[in-house]
């Protein structure tokens, strides 16, 4: 158990592909735990900056307590300093946030990312709600704010977001993932810099549907699970040096596939059966009540591969 | 046709019972004209301080715009300056708006309703609708502002209706009818208080539910349609008359109905067969689709109204 | 630790409150045990005739796991049988609800309540929502429905009410509350009456908003947790022994109050407090996020309740 | 005046490229009449099999009654003939419906497309809907259902669908635009054949984003409003000739302006700004309150179709 270096310490500089990182289990549901390690390697190997764990995509809310303890320790271990790992800490309750958010930064955790509690409606209400969980973890834990209206409800506005990042020197990130948010990224940039603001690193969301456009208007990576996460750390690499044609060409190869991925609720068991096929987990099984994918969505699956093969050897 | 004259241009001192009217149809869905006479001599006989025409409970969305502008016309010309009638104008299109609004204070109506449409969601969307509005209906049509959440989805803040009054002095009247919204009441006022704001008019809705509670937190007045607006003028000349008790002592006995036609959807359809029965309309009709009452909804209501009479003479 | 008795097993016979328990913090936030015991008490001394614990309005979601397995084991001891209780098990994860369920028989439950998940939208899903978790549960533990779309935006029809109780010998209870929902507990009753189908008992929520009503279209009692259990259970009784206007009278002195309760969100701060001013338990604090009265929420219910003592002492 | 002849009378056996057809304005707002001719030639050109007007794209909501009428008559006498046109008759009041069902058939309308008001839930309520507006139109004007939730609110079950296709010949065409909705569809197919059922035609919306898996899981077609409709029309020409590879490979050319163009309400702007610059109508003005274009959308709109152009010319 080691406190997280100053190195990994997530920060507003952060840029490139943070993972969100699947659970896998195996058929009868239990926590694959061989899997764990595999995936991780997986990740690391395709050259992520860094992994997002326990987040929705992750089914965290289907995990029990232990298990959630277990599954963080065991990706901080095998991850072991190598990139910084981001810990999804959302909770109905505060203080189990407060008390997630310590475990995962005893472990060796860069940050925690929240999103709000689903029954925030107004500007004040959703500020309040994040003032409240940044002073309750303090200075020294970074946050990185999860804008994710499609499931949780809440709207969070650009005031709310530079308000709190004018109040809290320890929120350094946030995930967009407005949808359709692409002004809203642009917004929040632009204000910040009009009124010079301190710039936080914005990872984007959405399976990346949107990723070259949002890099072009200001996005620092992506924050995303999708079964390729070669493709993307290779697209935010090229624009990093200054491509954004050669990287969006290289997008549009993938886009069929990250397309059929970006499907809500069955894009997660697409997304594990292709980790599967790929060989980076052992089951595709997704806890229930979830998706299943019929013998079409097999085939299917199938024929994007196959065509997404074909394009990239020609 | 007469201009809206200033006696009864609707202004931020407005209190009392602004009746939420019905319009009555007769059993084969055509507007019953006699109806919407008697209906408006019967508000008129118990006292109301105002009418509001052509909300959503006056099912204004199933009218055509011919029908629209006659009930308008008709209930205007039987009002005849009596008392200021507020006219529902909300609509998806600004031009619509304009034009219905412009028509009403032709035809001699105190001032405008408008609801936001149903896309908005932070702070400043819904303050840039209403801006927009107001704008655009310029500085001589009184509005009030309907905040209506579980009908419309937009939440308006505090900070949202601070906002507006400050700007726009046309802006004279809240219909507050956020639910639960006691506390967000007690806030327009605190706040206008505190910042030295124009203090405006506050009509609760919600039927009328919590009528004496917010009465006592500062509203002035009630804008709903309960079937027996008699009591909801007492009440609140009971309150103006500063005996609060009594005021409560009256509400009470009308709770147990006036909860039952709280109830949404089939509480429209409720309270024009109580009105119906009480001789205002000649028919209960609410057209397609909408709410019809079966024979147990008659039979429960027919205890409920006899319940209520032998409380009010024991 | 002693197996559910077959008297306490909840039946499709069950009647009478079965109050929605609170569950007591301190100020620090921590579980208050003592209270624990004193609510425990106060509950059986008002003469409810079961307990359901671990719902919503008892802050389930915002306990941890160890704090639930603690909660219904101390509650469970102190009722020592006297009355059947009934634990909410509603979760993300048909696992954890497999597991929870299993504990709360083993301590001597009467059975489980299950609230669907939120992204089920066709009478197909929560149909298969259900009917996948009774054949995980088995036969042996009986299911209460919780039909609450206001807060888990799922709507359970009357047809997939019917088609569950058809093929579940399991499922003996409904807790019915939709709002507005009376034509639905009407339907349920007459299409069952028709249909020659098993009759189960059907508990009313919404905190008890239109018990009377609702004890007239058939349901057998009530579920919720308004602060005055006695007043239910007399109302319950009455209806029992054929007096509908006598408990309809009793039911409208507390009608003012259980208004003011049944308000969403800070419904539950006024319940806690005023179950701390009649001693039931010794702070009021609900875990945050949550709601926290102000002075004016304070003096409003005073009144209130001073109103109501008056009503019941004249 | 022509009665829509039985050549352009909707069928069952609809196929390809029914477009849905945006509403032109001028930038003062007025309908900008020479644009609903040229955009009407537009898609003629193309090669559309059919066009749709007056749809939730075609800010039907945000015309006037005359309008409406106004646009139906102009489109209808410009068509002449040449491909079916189906008008949207979406309302609050069925007896609107039946109005504008009425004129649009007598107009040579080929059919009617319907959605459902936004307060239903449950299967019968869906199912009630549908069933009591196909009985009002009668069994000669041929229907469209119009399944788009994630505006609506409303969610049709295959159970649903079914039904409806088995009770009212006239329901010949199901616009298929859940998100995710593919397994929907393929059940629809599916459970049609297994039962014997008659087969209706399936046209996909949601901006065509998963046309080519739509065809091959048995869609007829694409009912959307894509800025280059000849890339839909040569896509389905394709997959009618059992080119599927081929087809996609043309669609994944479009794709990245395709998703651009997927976004909920800016999606609006960039489809009528798109058509302005391909010479379609003269100006991409959107009805208040509604999207408007800024600077960086302009620039950004501008690179994808450079982009797209490049790949098509290489």
């Amino acid at each position: 158990m080691t406190m997280s270096s100053d190195k990994n310490r997530l920060n507003a500089q952060a840029s490139g592909v943070y993972v969100i990182a699947a659970t896998p289990f195996r058929d009868d549901g239990e926590v694959d735990w061989h899997s764990v390690d595999s995936l991780t390697d997986f990740y690391l190997e395709k050259g992520v900056t860094g992994l997002t764990i326990l987040g929705m995509m992750g089914e965290a809310p289907k995990l029990s307590e232990e298990e959630t303890s277990q599954v963080m320790a065991r990706i901080l271990k095998r991850v072991n300093g190598a990139v910084p790992v981001i810990v999804g800490v959302s909770h109905a309750s505060n203080r189990h946030i407060a008390h997630l958010s310590k475990a995962a930064m005893d472990l060796g955790a860069a940050g925690v990312m929240v999103a709000p509690v689903s029954n925030l409606k107004t500007d004040d209400q959703v500020y309040g709600y994040y003032a409240n969980v940044a002073r309750m973890l303090g200075g020294d834990i970074p946050i990185c704010l999860q804008d994710f209206p499609q499931v949780t409800g809440v709207h969070t506005s650009v005031a709310v977001i530079l308000r709190l990042v004018d109040e809290f020197e320890q929120i350094v990130m946030l995930k967009h993932e407005d949808f359709p948010g692409m002004r809203k990224l642009s917004q929040v940039r632009q204000q910040s810099l009009d009124e010079g603001r301190r710039r936080i690193s914005i990872m984007v969301g959405n399976g990346g549907l949107f990723l070259p456009q949002e890099m072009l208007r200001g996005a620092d990576g992506a924050m995303t699970g999708f079964a390729y996460p070669e493709m993307l750390v290779q697209v935010c690499r090229l624009f990093a040096q200054g491509e954004p044609e050669a990287a969006e060409d290289l997008f549009n190869i993938y886009l069929p596939l990250l397309r059929h991925e970006f499907q809500y609720g069955i894009g997660l068991a697409l997304r594990k059966e292709t980790l599967r096929r790929r060989g980076a987990i052992r089951s595709a099984f997704v806890r229930k009540p979830g998706p299943v994918l019929d013998k079409w969505d097999h085939e299917e699956l199938t024929r994007l591969i196959q065509r997404q093969d074909a394009a990239l050897n020609p």
